[in-house]
């Protein structure tokens, strides 16, 4: 961190590989959240949590350096966030409050400790704005050449049915809560900076905070996962893959079709909003943030105003051209 | 797959990148272990699984290809297994037992579907083994450089108080299921090759398959870990990082020493064993594979035979030169 002609000879940052995993460890700690559900934290084989519905509902989720994220453009904070925001949409799909998370991360030996430590001050801020109550219980450290951010999260059904894919009926109104297409706006105003450069993002983040946020830092409605279940809601998912193949998925697990309208391409095709996509029996006060985009008819796929729409969204083996950034 | 004057035209072998995530997964699933505890299985945005009591035990482990295994040592059967074997001793190591796996796989996009379906076999094949009953309940699959395979497991502890490495007094036996210093051995086998290379590891799967199974393909006892929670286990741990370390851990942990006696410098430092230290109060008829190595004692750390050992193993920061092969 020094020059060679420096007169101060300055210590140089402490990484992963100089301070070690448990140095590491012990760092960022007291930065994560706790968990209300917690019976034994981190420090023994395993993690104990309360399950007092006698069910645990449990999702796990990888981000990769290069096709899920670019450094130049999330900071360790973003990517916390994130981690906690994507995982904690999948267990509010399912009805579910979430409870808990573990998280594994590998990362190059030369990381900055102080990166970890940003990292988990995300993981908590995300936490504690989107579900407060749950935290980190466990995890794992190693070294890689590629950041790879690991989590499963844990929700609790509170005595609820799961609210599954495959519940709709004809008749359903089709209701969505969060933003569609702005992740995926966010995405593309960033690529057309050219070769990620945080400079660029920086000025990107203050000319177009809310698409640049929706992708590096979104905010899905994770209550409104249990209020659409408290609301009766029939089926339910998280919008990670665009309404067009997420709701296409839902119709055909559910054997039926939704026929949407008023829609632009970027709200049906864009990607990574962690949306909650439900369907509520006719004439269910909606609950929440949740607003009608269509209703279940009989058929399959997708109808948008009248026309089958054959969705295509984000895949990450034809979408990622292997560079990292 | 064919050369440039093949006369007939073979198509390639499937990758991930040709099949796309969605195809692997088809292909994948019927492979999977299923498991008892399953209430939702994979196909939602989360799985839910029974929690009987009220508690679930949860661990989370990542291996990484060049610091945690060599493809050329290892098949992808071997991997599997041996992803399911250390995350199963961890919990066997809090006296549960195993109920369920998520597994994430992160691989090239030039992995062979193959080779991902044959690490399915090898979670099937090890969780069979090691605990029927437990199985894959969901899962993620993306594209990486880097080989990297996240697996988070899950316990029940069927109304038994959680076996932590604090509980160890003095007077208790100190006592070990499974194997010490074989796996540590093994590594050293397949290092001395020199440059990592299938057909040479074949051959030293011949001449010493016990050490080379015990690091590429370990079976720690995991049913020992509830038999020992049965038997009033006072303390007890997964011997990952060897006996030397994680003795001086469950003694710290205690505030305690452990004196222990009859030991091999191998035994002492070898890691990734998985096999089970566990504390019992005297006079117990130790259970399942259980056997006598030393006693707890007032003081702190690690004794062998009367004096004070300072114990050193694997640390994947400064252990990893960086090489995969």
């Amino acid at each position: 961190m020094s020059s060679p002609g420096s007169p101060v000879a300055a210590s140089p940052a402490p990484t992963l590989g100089t301070v070690g995993e448990q140095g590491v460890l012990e760092r960022i700690f007291p930065r994560l959240p706790a968990a209300t559900s917690t019976l034994l934290g981190p420090g023994d084989d395993a993690a104990v949590i309360a399950a007092p519905d006698g069910r645990v509902v449990i999702t796990t989720d990888m981000m990769i350096h290069g096709p899920d994220f670019r450094l130049a453009w999330s900071s360790a904070n973003d990517l916390g966030w994130k981690a906690a925001a994507s995982n904690l949409a999948d267990i509010a799909a399912m009805g579910a409050t979430p409870t808990a998370l573990v998280v594994a991360i590998a990362a190059p030996a030369d990381t900055l400790v102080a990166f970890l430590e940003e990292f988990a001050d995300g993981l908590r801020e995300g936490c504690q704005a989107m579900a407060p109550g749950c935290g980190v219980v466990g995890g794992d450290l190693s070294v890689s050449d590629t950041l790879t951010i690991a989590v499963t999260a844990f929700g609790d059904l509170e005595g609820r049915v799961p609210v599954t894919r495959s519940g709709a009926r004809v008749g359903d109104v089709v209701a969505v809560s969060g933003v569609l297409g702005a992740a995926a706006e966010g995405l593309r105003l960033l690529f057309a900076l050219g070769v990620p450069d945080a400079a660029t993002a920086a000025e990107l983040r203050r000319t177009h905070p809310d698409q640049v946020a929706a992708q590096l830092r979104p905010h899905p409605p994770i209550a409104d996962g249990k209020a659409a279940a408290l609301a009766g809601a029939t089926a339910m998912l998280d919008l990670s893959d665009g309404l067009a193949i997420d709701a296409t998925r839902l119709a055909t697990a559910s054997s039926v079709a939704l026929a949407l309208s008023a829609l632009t391409v970027q709200e049906l095709t864009g990607g990574e909003d962690h949306s909650l996509l439900a369907t509520f029996p006719a004439g269910t006060e909606l609950p929440g943030g949740f607003r009608a985009i269509g209703e279940v008819i009989e058929g399959q796929g997708l109808h948008l105003d009248g026309r089958h729409v054959d969705g295509a969204g984000w895949d990450p083996y034809s979408g990622w051209d292997g560079a990292r950034g």
